[in-house]
């Protein structure tokens, strides 16, 4: 059907039949995102920053702007058999200031649009806002806009955050050189063992509403795949140190998915060391339950919104003062690669098999 | 389900299975939207305004930055049958233009989220781009950012434009005045027709695409709906002639509704003649073959994107000299109330039968 309809914008009724069909499966998400951005040209003067970070950044005066906005869909990014509207909510404004944080930024204000079907109450939607209003609250942001219309398929959300920022604070993804330290906040894996434990349950959640599950010495790993937290602390210990990292990202499709974005764009490699990853006992256990690696879950389990930052050698005594932040690893030149170093001292290449919403649908 | 399922944030799996229901349809959009964000205070000392007008205001120095959101869903707002991908690219960026026009500002940046389904190819996206981009290119508009993930259902656009503007030149909702005049720019109708002579058109856009629909005569109806234009013309030509508007809106949900709008949010009541309301001649011609009321399609038909503002009496000789423009009637005490002036001189209470995609659902 789409390919019968793809009309030139000077004759909406030039049909052209025959046309090429690519799969979007063959470039996956980056390479699409790449592919459809690559020749946006900025042409505002106060755009100065578009594509290709975690926020873009606008020249307002005497701060930079940052703006980061992020789309989430039922079935693709959650499942409303097991996640409660408020902490949906709550989760939907928290990766986006989580955005900002990772430029080293404060979120200011968000805009929350939202797609809504029939099977929806205002009840429900209170629950939503309520999350939202709560992460607002306690994050400090505003809620100054948005859309809601009717959906006739899944819940939609799409929520846009503003943060600001001063020019000589920004740290951008491509800041890495080679000696600088790898550090990660909190640990990793524990959102992607929790989203095991409810999906696991889900034929029961189904069945009974009566039924309640026996999360019992596991309440961590549903709390941080349901109600996760953005790295402000980390973001204000930093500065109180005057510490400011030359890369960061937050870790939202795994940690080796993130790890290498900063590599990339860096053009570094990088050795992480596998005996260095923070993982919680709970994670660890839960990983044995389900006869799963744990660096591996680690390392491509994502959803964790920790913050992945690199810092000056230089600057390792003073990171010592930084509190729940562990060193992972360092950066290297580019043509040495992007190596996880195993416990027995193997490198292994890191890949970037992070959660792709694209490339494994 | 969702009722099983709404747990508090202190304990996710807490479930109260009888808790109250009511239906979206019973509040209405506008209701609903009402309902859920007037407690919503603004605490950062940037955010000037938020929910309630086309855009968010933040103060970012020495001018203000606007912000606006639009969330385009298939089969709500757009249908892939007769909708060319670059057109709807078109029309999704400039949508969100016109409601930063009017607010007599200027579009500077975009973000743009994407929910795409397999059954899409990389060309159908650079179409959709190649849309996006052309509006950017001749509105003058950067795109910063966005996010592109997969959907299990249809196409989701999400569009978020930021715009500056002085502080003096901002143009709210609620400035109306009694005896204040009512102009509109453009024509009105059109893009409605262009939806109905689609509409009928689709059954035979689906069985063969050999068939060339014959939309002789009609094509600025079709025009009107799938290449919509922002009245970036009219907010310049107003500056030029030094004339602030006391209100403005864009009309996207019909005149009716958006006149009720401003006179809602304006504490005020008004008088449009059906006689100056401006109406194309290909639009009447449609609503004839139709049998639809001309009037009932420019009143409540929508998404004609044209700019709907009042001025003060002493501005009538100035408004002279802005052409594409048409006076259709003047403002009034609150307690006159807000009516359509029919041909014959009757007066008929105005209603927001606009075009509302949750009541209407």
């Amino acid at each position: 059907m789409l390919e019968g309809n793809r009309g030139r914008l000077d004759n909406p009724f030039y049909f052209d039949h025959f046309m090429k069909r690519t799969e979007i499966a063959t470039l996956g998400e980056f390479g699409l995102i790449d592919h459809l951005t690559s020749d946006i040209q900025l042409i505002q003067e106060s755009s100065l920053k578009g594509v290709g970070d975690d926020a873009a950044i606008l020249d307002h005066g005497a701060e930079r702007t940052l703006v980061t906005t992020d789309l989430l869909l039922e079935g693709i990014h959650f499942d409303l058999v097991y996640t409660p509207l408020k902490h949906l909510g709550y989760k939907a404004a928290v990766v986006n200031f989580s955005d900002i944080y990772a430029m080293n930024g404060i979120p200011r204000q968000i805009t929350v649009s939202l797609g809504i079907s029939k099977r929806f109450s205002v009840e429900d939607l209170e629950d939503f806002y309520g999350g939202i209003k709560l992460a607002c609250e306690i994050y400090g942001v505003d809620i100054v806009g948005g859309d809601t219309t009717s959906s006739l398929t899944g819940f939609t959300i799409s929520v846009t955050c503003l943060g600001s920022i001063k020019e000589e604070d920004i740290v951008y993804r491509n800041g890495a050189k080679d000696t600088d330290l790898i550090y990660v906040s909190g640990d990793l894996g524990a959102s992607y063992m929790g989203l095991q434990l409810l999906e696991r349950e889900k034929t029961v959640f189904d069945g009974s509403k009566d039924f309640q599950p026996d999360f019992a010495g596991k309440e961590y790993l549903l709390e941080r795949q349901l109600k996760p937290e953005a790295r402000k602390d980390i973001v204000a210990l930093l500065k109180e140190h005057e510490i400011v990292p030359t890369s960061m990202i937050d870790i939202s499709d795994g940690l080796s998915s993130d790890l290498l974005h900063i590599c990339k764009q860096s053009n570094v490699g990088c050795q992480l060391f596998e005996e260095r990853i923070p993982i919680d006992y709970q994670t660890a256990v839960a990983a044995e339950m389900f006869h799963m690696n744990v660096t591996t879950v680690a390392l491509n389990g994502g959803e964790d919104y920790e913050l992945l930052f690199t810092v000056p050698l230089h600057k390792h005594d003073a990171m010592e003062s930084v509190t729940g932040v562990r060193l992972v690893g360092h950066i290297t030149k580019p043509e040495v690669g992007s190596y996880l170093v195993t416990r027995d001292g193997q490198e292994m290449p890191l890949r970037a098999q992070g959660w792709n919403p694209i490339a494994t649908e």
